[in-house]
């Protein structure tokens, strides 16, 4: 796949970097290419559920967030992403020392991206595959408002 | 629908207050009765995405919790609860004071539960829908282990 | 809801005539109004899975055709519809003399509309209700190309 | 993957001779490994949507077939599945000759699997890729009922 936007790379950092909800998760973006990226997320027991595993609301904070960089990657100078839907099917219960959601486009169209993404929570070199996320992300193009009102 | 558990009340409370997210959120059990949930959280700048609205992750977080809950208040006594999979529409920006998360649920099996989740934004006495779910969740029965490992 | 196009009716009943697949099933448009459309199709055993019940192919097809028609009575004149996506969940097995697929816009927007489709199975005076699709439909306008290419 | 029913070619097969839907579109098994299946089916113009294209409750019925059998294909001697949900992604017209609905199991549980379909219309030597599902497949124990009532 190919970046339209050769300044891909700083536009999707400048993005993340805005996305506070990522800052207060610890998430940091740890690749960008075109049509895929890819957020890491450290364990913190604010972020667990009854059990103390990782809540699937923080899994799925950061796979969402890499599937819309992955889009944004991929689109026009001047347009930005919107994520309209996604479905996540949670594999195993979130157990690690750090989370990795890895995003890759799996149809780039003119208006609408659908994008994939695979979380995997990690301890030492063991990588456990936890979570599938599949995301429509809308493209919408630099005169657009920011919602399909 | 009717509670198999006469403590659902206190279990589900007990369990939401172990939610360390739900905390970190801000957000409160407003709403327990059979098959029914609702969860409120407050707008807060740390959870927003890039335009400064809450961002998606945070929306699914409440819901996806609220259908859990609905779901365990039809639970038998003993029994714990697990999110398999749930799909959320983003239907408009998440723009508000308060955010409501209603769940109830659609279909209670045996072991398999359909819940669905209306979320709304809430500004004054204005109320807008900014997301809908509809999740799986299994119901552990009191000998399970808490995975489908 | 209110319909853009004054002749939505008619514009409806032509393209469901023009789908092969429901005139194979034996589907029949029972109702079309402002966002709302349902279809019935009586059972045969030529669309059964393997334990005779309903083919949850059919049952989706139905719905997820109740779906688009649904979006298509509000859109604007010359307008057409496409699915992008949708997900649904199998209630109960697909048992029946007839079924109902009863489909409902949620939210209208200028390019995606959110739909959703309950399905019934009929028995008599006996509904029982079998299956929830909720559906992305996109709106192409007049002079669009019918995909996202 | 391994299959735990040494016999598990001919039950597949047993059971997809008994889908009446999958002899209607005239589609065929065309391959069953452990936790693989292939599904492949002609065009036909009896299958298709208002514009000539086949309609996506064909490809969904093929893809979801395909996803129980991967699934089927991993279950013990004597158990059975059931498609409790799925999400499909429509990706680009479903143009071809042939389709080709390629399962494969993304997560073996002992109660659910999920399991991702792609579906490719063929046109001589190129396949292009129409469609995606997710699917959380149940296995139900060889004394199980056929339902989750």
């Amino acid at each position: 796949m190919k970046a339209a936007d050769p300044s891909y790379h700083s536009k999707v950092r400048e993005s993340f970097n805005q996305q506070k909800l990522m800052s207060l998760f610890n998430a940091t973006l740890t690749d960008i290419e075109p049509g895929i990226c890819e957020i890491r997320m450290p364990f913190s027991p604010h972020l667990t559920q009854q059990n103390g595993y990782l809540h699937a609301g923080a899994i799925a904070s950061i796979a969402d967030s890499a599937a819309g960089y992955a889009a944004l990657s991929l689109a026009p100078i001047g347009a930005s992403v919107l994520t309209t839907e996604y479905k996540i099917n949670l594999l195993s219960p979130a157990i690690g020392e750090t989370f990795r959601a890895a995003a890759r486009v799996l149809k780039a169209g003119r208006t609408l991206n659908v994008v994939i993404c695979d979380v995997f929570g990690i301890d030492g070199s063991d990588e456990k595959h936890c979570a599938f996320l599949v995301a429509t992300i809308m493209t919408l193009q630099a005169k657009s408002i920011d919602t399909d009102g």
